[in-house]
């Protein structure tokens, strides 16, 4: 039997609170999607026995998959094993073999007293289900066939439910499956705004929907960006990925540069990716940003290669100093300026002897806006030996979304100066 | 009736995908504890009217309060209003008013069309349903009293939903909930590792336990600080408050100033609320953390006031150059030591001549380490003209991780010294 729709149940009283999500469905989604399972629900249930079984009752009743989240630790909170064995009538045994592994993990930890008893719980094991060995952690997970039906328990954490449904999602699940990959691609998107793009992309839309297989595109504003958010089934995942390749290119003839990504990469990676394959080096000059620019392009791995410093010139004493503005420039202009902004640029790139400098100078708000320059304004410059950019932006949000905004503006001018 | 036990069903297709997760829920958790209303499930459906059928009828057998967020569009994927008026046999009949009003706010925002008649869908309402108005977009809300129990159905967009709940929580639902309210409270510490604070806290957890009302408390390890977490429930909101606001007294006798936040704030929030009441201005000289200290510094509005300059001097050339760190220095201890460290914050603050300098300089990896200074080695510093600070940490984790921990060690650095 294939196995198509699926159910995720996540369990812990925690995730009931107003200050957790749960986030494991959103990998267990992703993985199941790619055999081509749809997930069809979820739920979160507290450490209720009662409640747990209602809602799993319910689950089954609608899916061939139900897949759990969490509930398999040693303590009496922990009621998955239990609520599961119980509705499925199948009566809960230790694994012998499961204690021993255990009591080694123990005792190879360091621990100065042999495992709790009531640790031995994590060995139960319900009748007919087979053992999914945990590489991570003592909980091991559950699989059983319930006739036609599959239902999965994996354990809660993160690093440890992750590797083990990656494994699944290899091996045993392929053969439960259709081999009907579902495969998802986000392409990243700069410098249009979401209706304007939309509008664009619509032939591609209605070609899409005709091809078979179809590509289903939803786009979504971001801040700083728009995503386009490409999916399609085929038999395979190879063959799903080829027809998304297509469906990226198709874009790209459409849109140009202002697709900046469509593997993943953010913005601060394709930039480093284009400084070091054009072998450059960089320099900033950061005003109402803060740092947030360099900081950025310093999350990337290797970025000392490329990154040769920057200076935050928060007040006009620093940029006169450090980056040698004039102060006639600020007083004629004001620090806000396409101006001062090109003079950053300028000074930051001589005085750290690199290829690129780029600069931001703006009003981050809330304070300091005026009727000619409200919050939001935001001026950047770019600069190379042989290329010079500036623009002046109106921001709309809050400081942060303020400052984020133009920390990618920023980024997305140096890339877009690079590509000529 | 009191309504005790609540469950939340969110509505979309979208959520049910990798890519977005349903956050409505935390918000209406967060007002419903307000009241004294437990969640004790929750669950996520796509725009399906047999499946939202299907666990909205598992829902109110559990439950006497059940919150519907989505679903309440024009289009014919917005199932929410129609499944509802199906499951509790309300027939659905167009309130006229409602059309009325949407024609209004159509024709006031300028379009030159007259509205669509599909959105005529969002005007109809079950019978004996009450409609909430939407101050902020064309679905209004609905609440429909079905005996004992209570149905209430949100639009699905944060900016519609939480004026709408916020107004609900404040008057029409404190008649039917007890009006016995949890109240919850996040103490933030820095300086501890999470087992010993806990095992330092225990003779506190069982006070607090043994007392009437108790308070709850749960420790979560967060990245560069641990959270404790305290709720309690009491007669009202106020009462609450204050039996939350002796506890969080208690913990602050026992932590002293590893406590730095027990009212939200962040801790550039604190740093920069302890600069101003000083009268203090701060310049910060940065490496492995390229910007990261300074960017949460001039995250929070008004720091203009403290924050002067800084420099990111990734490079020993611009270490150097720009803060005045002399070369033999770093050739006897290297750039990642305290002696270079002290160097820095000594150099940016005498040159920006302020009050406080600190300065941060590691190796945030994957590459860079070595046997005697492995990733995650970070060397920070900070001063005033009264005091210096100075320490070695080695921290766990990426890239990223590395850069925000020594940034929150940089920060809590400069409060502690503040704070003597």
């Amino acid at each position: 039997m294939t196995l198509s729709r699926a159910a995720i149940i996540a369990v812990g009283s925690e995730l009931l609170t107003p200050l957790r999500v749960d986030t494991n469905s959103l990998f267990i989604t992703e993985q199941l999607n790619l055999l081509g399972v749809t997930v069809t629900m979820k739920a979160v249930v507290g450490d209720d026995r009662a409640e747990l079984a209602h809602v799993f009752r319910a689950m089954l009743e609608q899916v061939d998959l139900v897949v759990f989240s969490g509930g398999l630790g040693p303590t009496d909170d922990d009621v998955t094993r239990e609520v599961v064995a119980s509705v499925l009538n199948r009566p809960l045994a230790e694994d012998p073999a499961i204690t021993a592994r255990m009591r080694e993990r123990f005792a190879a930890r360091g621990f100065q007293m042999p495992m709790p008893e009531i640790n031995r719980r994590q060995a139960m094991v319900p009748a007919g289900a087979r053992v999914i060995e945990n590489g991570r952690g003592s909980a091991p997970g559950l699989w059983i066939d319930e006739g036609a039906r599959l239902v999965l328990l994996l354990p809660g954490p993160p690093r440890e439910l992750k590797p083990m449904l990656t494994a699944l999602v290899e091996n045993d699940l392929t053969a439960r499956t259709s081999g009907h990959a579902i495969v998802r691609r986000i392409i990243r998107i700069a410098g249009r705004i979401e209706s304007q793009t939309d509008e664009t992309l619509q032939p591609l839309y209605r070609t899409w929907s005709d091809q078979s297989p179809p590509v289903a595109a939803t786009i979504l504003a971001a801040l700083g960006h728009i995503e386009l958010h490409l999916s399609t089934g085929a038999d395979s995942r190879e063959a799903a990925a080829g027809i998304l390749d297509a469906a990226v290119a198709d874009v790209v003839a459409v849109l140009g540069a202002d697709a900046y990504s469509s593997d993943g990469r953010t913005m601060e990676q394709v930039v480093g990716d284009l400084l070091v394959a054009r072998a450059l080096r960089i320099a900033t000059a950061e005003s109402c940003t803060g740092g947030l620019v360099t900081s950025r392009l310093t999350d990337v791995p290797g970025s000392s290669r490329y990154v040769e410093r920057a200076v935050v010139a928060y007040s006009n004493d620093a940029k006169i100093e450090l980056l040698g503005v004039p102060a006639e420039l600020i007083e004629e202009h004001g620090a806000v300026s396409e101006p001062v902004a090109l003079a950053m640029a300028d000074g930051i790139r001589a005085r750290a002897r690199v290829d690129v400098g780029v600069s931001v100078t703006g009003i981050a708000g809330p304070g300091g806006g005026t009727p000619e320059k409200p919050v939001g304004t935001v001026a950047i410059a770019a600069m190379t030996s042989s290329a010079t950019r500036s623009r002046v932006f109106r921001f709309i949000g809050e400081r942060e979304q303020v400052k984020f905004q133009a920390s990618q503006a920023a980024l997305d001018m140096v890339r877009r100066m690079l590509l000529e």
